[in-house]
């Protein structure tokens, strides 16, 4: 521990400074830059490098930082420096590109997330410093943990979540509609088959409203928003091919990752993720910061509330409510929070093409269509309508139920599915296999999460047409023999692993 | 965020769970293990995996945890895995082997560093899960930031601190030299030129003790105790190698890491170094872990107080002082503090070489001898004579001071370079510059990191002779034209690096 904390100097010693010829090694690190270099080339030896020190990289008039990864033998070559695949894009560089490496100066914002760490409050222009240096590449992985760490829990107070998320607004990007009123939805999420959006935005654009909606994929659900509506057309939208779809249709359903909006709260959840940590704060942040990154105004959230969803008690629902409530205000986001029940799935489907085919069934107004789904989806348009002052209060779920079934909403969704490249049918799965009621009662309880397991063991979302049709849900009857789901494969193997784990777990839809 | 989060299953779906054959990419990801897999292969795409998932690696009856990243291009084919160089050593495979993959079960110590974020106190039962976790390779690296960011300032109390050294120590080596009494001794650092260690050896050993001293190399600093003692024999000694010299000499000055005995703290303090966060309850149960680890039963500490030391003010000290006592009695361990003056450097040099120089004048008792680092040695060696009780207490330094200039000291010193490989004499650099004083006066203070800077800048620790020698100290009087300082370097290039600093900076020695 005989170390001192002398700062680094910011240039390497003379006889180091040289260029290296780029290689490409095609690692993808994501959004963390990496740099490899040969271990024992002259500047790792001479600026005693190691792996893990983080430095930075130029070409021409472009700098990013990156961390070291030292290499032994001979995938790199004297004289040679390889990036991660992320760090080649944002240099701008190719293969035989010369690059120049240079120290990293202390990062002073270190010390506002050591500040934050002993309890201290950070205020607006400390959170800017923060994601100002976050967008700039210059955290790495390990400083986001730390960050995120110390912003968990109740270690922010309202102020300094209104500054964190003013800081993700300021730092992103902000489309521009030339509109008064931009609308958006947004789920806080974990409730299987909740496919509400590509339902909304058809009905919201079919109303004349402005509704660019970008969505997620899964990440340890069965299927994501936009793994659903993958299933019908492509999602993968650029931010001009949003303009296009939104210019033309008012409404899209895209993939938010693929437009780039919003990378600082990427790299961010990213992190949280790998740490099974969500924090109240950073949530908020990024859920309205995407919202005015797209050019919302007006903004419903969906609170789903139930003992195995995301949100578990009415009390955090309530208090979460107040929060978006008051941080949108100071942002300038018109939010309305509809908290609303989370204690089974909506709709029959869960996974990408199940999910689909309840969608479309909506849409089309089919007699099998999920009555849930409907009314959820109804509910939060006409709050959506209600909102942008387009009808009066009270009147806005009548308003979207009479749109849906005249026809209106589905004509407006193949119209959406065509601007974005042209609408399909949703698979099916060639393996099912119905679960049956070990005796006959009365459907007490069903554990979601459970449920998202054994669509996901069945090969959700990867398999698109994989996962579960549930049809009798809390308060039905269930005679022994009858069936309480099915379960959709595209191999027998996957089918006999979902299987399996649903005869370990007797708990998963619960008859008393 | 539509997410749930249901558990993964322990297993990959049949179809993905066959062998994958191993290539050797030299990737050094240093602790954290990474598995390289090619993108479009059929695991990657089926289990809808991405960079940083973290997976199980199997090879026979051995298992590691690793992070995944994901290879575009022709760096690994299909039915190939890459794993990072310390992944392969752990595993004991080589190129050819076939490994298994397998998804890893949530870790339940999560939840008890998400407990400690939130405030919590934490039981010994729950650091040990924590650290037995992280011992097993189980945590990524973001999961070690956010656990010593949970653990940062003032978050553990001194029950929590305890709980932390007692799991560091029980998932340790620990060493046993059959003997009563072993000795130690451990400066907190943040003093240049402050190398006591090799003195206090030859002395502690001399007088028939045993002390098993490991020590570490610079990371910040100019040099580390290791880079200082490598100068004059080696110093990368095994565990065997370590018996080997204790047996015969009774001494060793070793590079702890090489020795691999607390592979949990290296990883730590691997993270607090990228963070640049020092917490004090893991600083303590890194210090004395390893005290215990090399079998240790009394600990003398340095710790030198000053503006510009580690540790600034005498308070600061005298906490830490209660601390490492009630902790290391805690654990059986008789801890020794001493607080000492940290104003300034000790000794004249300043680098690997030039420290070593001081060492052997003091050892040798040569005239130009510092007599700072030579009271200092003795100090510290009559402490440990005390605290061991082989002389009354009140005559330890006198004891050290006769065995040093009887030449006891320097005969044993001998012998031990001997013992770990031979004595060599320390080099010379080639290109030296004095620095002079701008005008008469009295020296009032010395800016222990900025002098630290100028002897990294002329190229400390790497090039070994390089650093610089400090002959006037506070207090001194200088003429206009004295000599302050003089920058030695092994190149032109780095002694130009080191002046275009100290020109820029007028500070670094304040003459008034």
């Amino acid at each position: 521990m005989a170390t001192s904390n002398a700062p680094k100097s910011p240039e390497f010693t003379p006889q180091t400074n040289n260029g290296l010829q780029l290689v490409d090694l095609g690692i993808d690190t994501q959004q963390e830059h990496f740099v490899f270099l040969k271990a024992d080339s002259p500047i790792v030896v001479s600026e005693g490098f190691e792996t893990l020190t983080r430095i930075r990289v130029h070409y021409q008039n472009r700098t990013i930082v990156a961390t070291l990864s030292v290499i032994q033998g001979d995938l790199i070559a004297e004289g040679q420096v390889g990036l991660s695949e992320n760090a080649c894009k944002t240099l701008k560089v190719k293969s035989g590109a010369v690059l120049r490496l240079s120290h990293l100066p202390p990062l002073s914002s270190l010390g506002l997330v050591r500040s934050k760490i002993n309890g201290n409050k950070l205020s607006e222009g400390d959170f800017m410093q923060i994601i100002n240096d976050i967008e700039k590449g210059r955290y790495s992985g390990l400083h986001i943990a730390s960050f995120i760490t110390a912003c968990y829990g109740d270690n922010l107070d309202i102020e300094e979540m209104t500054s964190l998320t003013k800081s993700m607004v300021a730092t992103g990007a902000k489309l521009d509609w030339g509109k008064p009123i931009v609308v958006d939805k947004h789920c806080v999420g974990g409730l299987p088959g909740n496919r509400t959006t590509p339902i909304v935005v058809a009905l919201v654009a079919a109303a004349g409203l402005t509704i660019p909606k970008t969505s997620s994929r899964a990440i340890t659900s069965p299927a994501g928003t936009a793994d659903t509506m993958e299933t019908m057309a492509p999602v993968n939208l650029t931010l001009d091919q949003i303009r296009e779809v939104i210019e033309k249709e008012g409404g899209c359903i895209s993939w938010g990752s693929a437009a780039g909006l919003s990378p600082v709260d990427e790299r961010i959840i990213k992190v949280e993720r790998a740490l099974d940590i969500d924090s109240e704060g950073q949530m908020i942040a990024s859920i309205l910061s995407k919202k005015v990154a797209v050019g919302s105004t007006h903004v419903v959230v969906d609170i789903p509330v139930g003992p195995t969803a995301k949100v578990r008690t009415e009390e955090k629902a309530q208090r979460l409510k107040y929060k978006l409530n008051v941080i949108g205000n100071a942002i300038g986001l018109e939010v309305k929070v509809l908290i609303t029940d989370g204690t089974q799935p909506i709709g029959q489907g869960i996974g990408p093409a199940l999910e689909a085919r309840d969608v479309l069934a909506v849409l089309q107004n089919k007699p099998r269509a999920p009555k849930d789904l409907r009314t959820k989806s109804t509910l939060l348009a006409g709050t959506i309508f209600e909102a942008a002052g387009i009808c009066v209060v009270g009147k806005g779920q009548l308003m979207a139920e009479d749109m849906l079934s005249g026809g209106k909403a589905w004509d407006k969704f193949k119209a959406i599915c065509q601007a974005q490249g042209g609408m399909k049918e949703p698979t099916k799965a060639p393996y099912q296999h119905q679960v049956l009621a070990p005796y006959p009662g009365i459907i007490s309880s069903i554990d979601n999460r459970k449920l998202a397991k054994v669509a996901k063991l069945a090969g959700a979302p990867y398999d698109a047409a994989a996962g579960i049709e549930i049809f009798e849900k809390i308060g039905a009857h269930v005679e022994q023999g009858g069936t309480l789901f099915t379960i959709h494969s595209e191999s027998s193997g996957e089918l006999k692993y979902a299987l399996k784990y649903v005869n370990s777990d007797p708990n998963i839809i619960t008859i008393s």
